[in-house]
């Protein structure tokens, strides 16, 4: 009996995660489930698979929750605090899926007592990497990454021979525009920019997709999970998105995972790990796909995978920057207020204009965040469009 | 510092495991080399890497070998007991290169006092597959396999999740007549089966991997290796020959094997196993190799493979009478008195005519070879050409 926390039960990740937990509901102890303020989802999901406590960080729709509960013994309760409380509850594995810095402090607590950390929430390791990274030492937590990609690594990398990995590849669908020439992406509308190939998504991270700039926020990831150097970290570009990453080891082999563009099968992975869980999942059927494709990113084309890589190298505050800024750029994409090149030159400038020390706590990981957004959004008010 | 002994040390493995070894020289201490008959080549190499004992198969050269190694501590020594003799020095890992079924008794004699064991010799476990890994777990030894495909498989097959397998996919270059219609296969000359496109070696073997035997063979050798049963296992076509080989699991996800046509990554894996090893191979540059090709394989055309494929399933001697049947129709294929066509059916009729029951000693394994290549060659003599 496995005893399970869920932080952002009602988003994919969440909701991928609750569907595999309720398919063999007597291997799993739910403690707690919170979500952001969808009190219907929350409230119909804990009491799905019993869970102890039901916690939604919008302290006002809190009383809606309980009201949802009535006649169940599952507690309830409301606010950022008591999202944290959760996440200390003790769980043998915890699910890190709030979206955003909103996820930082309750991740950070869902380590506090070790266990398994199913990590899904992105600033974890862009902004927060070191702070993290270190948290998870000093706890003795182990971090798991769900994404496709680094779930990919993970699977692949033999903790035995982690010192004998010479590269790790992280594919890239290399997003809609693959294709397009530097001119013919200055007219793109968000409409076509959050119409991605492969997966489905939310507009921010299809738009991230678009730009390469996930494939860079991932390679920050990476460093941060992985034994490597910057310089050992590669992408390249694979269409058809089937091999998920790979690492390469010193004595030329390289291994790789492939699956069905699925969130559950990289999600079962750090569920049963270090076991393997059946999944209804969709198998592979190479014969059928045919064909895989593979292509060096360009650099010129998707100037954002460019300045990712520059952060990584430079290490200290600019990663976390980078992603405040890029944040606010694609919003003024997505509403109008900037153009899709106009991405890449925001997030440049902002990182020209505020360069401050590397965080050590997180509390100067919100406030890099802060203050970067700021900046970001007063080089928005320059944009044309 | 490792003990290492080679059986066969001048064939192509041989060779390659020499050059990996002749790298680290510190590293490893030889116990033993044996050859068939190039005592040149075998003295050279045992002079190089100080080898304790150098042993030729074939007797009648003992003479020349002491000859060659005049002036060195290294003993010499003469037939196939002597062979078997050096197998048992105890070395802590063998390379079990041999050639055909010369090499089962050598084989179970490097077992004998545990110890690993990398497997190239495919009659060990095509032909006598239930004899050796009832003698490798008799004795404690490790059987690792050193074939590209096999290795790819053992490096992909965590053994905590060895019953969470759910397929195994060994992948098939579809050989030099992928694309031709059975009725252009009449007129095929041996030397145009025996130019393989991916990889450089033996004539023997560029027509099983030209007819897609090899393919067939491969699977019953993955069946004695691995925890699957001859239903999950499976043949793609892939013909630039870059993943070696996959296994899927049951959660969805599946674990492949890539890297650059090069024996000496897989020896290299097993050599260093469980550890990793540096080598000079070429690295993969998947941009640069732009496409991976997949297709089902045609049993069709291919019936070998088709033929193989029952023999699995029946198991027993089968498919120890497949693979001698199968040497006699390749040998009277290169010398012009079958048809490359004939192959398949000569293997057929063979399996036809002799179903003797499953050998349980070497002894036994040896006996129904015989007879099935004696039946073989007097089938041989009803083809055409």
């Amino acid at each position: 009996m496995k005893t399970v926390t869920i932080l952002g039960a009602t988003g994919s990740v969440g909701s991928s995660t609750l569907d595999l937990i309720e398919r063999d509901p007597d291997a799993y102890e739910v403690l707690a489930l919170t979500a952001n303020g969808d009190v219907g989802k929350l409230a119909a999901a804990a009491r799905r698979v019993r869970a102890r406590r039901a916690v939604v960080a919008d302290e006002s729709r809190l009383p809606a929750l309980r009201e949802a509960l009535r006649g169940t013994n599952i507690e309830a309760a409301g606010g950022i605090d008591a999202v944290c409380e959760a996440a200390r509850m003790g769980a043998g594995w915890t699910m890190a899926a709030i979206v955003g810095t909103a996820g930082l402090k309750p991740t950070l607590a869902a380590m506090e007592h070790g266990g398994v950390v199913a990590l899904a929430n992105k600033e974890s390791l862009v902004s927060a990497g070191g702070v993290m990274t270190d948290a998870a030492a000093r706890f003795g937590a182990t971090l798991l990454p769900v994404d496709s990609e680094h779930n990919a690594v993970f699977q692949c990398l033999d903790p035995a021979n982690a010192d004998r990995v010479s590269r790790i590849v992280l594919t890239a669908s290399g997003g809609p525009f693959r294709e397009r020439t530097l001119d013919e992406m200055r007219g793109i509308t968000p409409a076509q920019a959050v119409a991605h190939p492969n997966w489905s998504m939310g507009a921010k991270i299809s738009v991230d997709s678009a730009t390469l700039m996930n494939k860079g926020l991932e390679l920050i990831e990476a460093f941060h999970l992985f034994p490597v150097s910057a310089e050992q970290l590669d992408v390249v570009v694979h269409r058809q998105s089937v091999i998920h990453s790979l690492v390469e080891y010193v004595d030329g082999s390289m291994l790789a995972q492939l699956g069905a563009p699925d969130m559950r099968i990289p999600i079962a992975h750090a569920l049963a790990w270090p076991r393997r869980m059946a999944t209804p999942c969709q198998r592979l059927d190479l014969a059928t796909i045919g064909r895989l494709d593979f292509e060096a990113p360009d650099y010129e084309r998707f100037p954002c995978l460019k300045l990712a890589r520059e952060a990584l190298a430079a290490g200290g505050a600019r990663p976390a920057v980078l992603n405040a800024a890029n944040e606010v750029a694609v919003a003024a994409f997505l509403d109008g207020r900037a153009a899709f090149l106009e991405i890449a030159a925001i997030v440049s400038d902002t990182l020209e204009r505020y360069d401050p020390a590397a965080p050590e706590t997180l509390d100067q990981v919100l406030a890099i965040d802060a203050e970067a957004r700021h900046i970001a959004g007063e080089r928005v008010k320059d944009c044309v469009d």
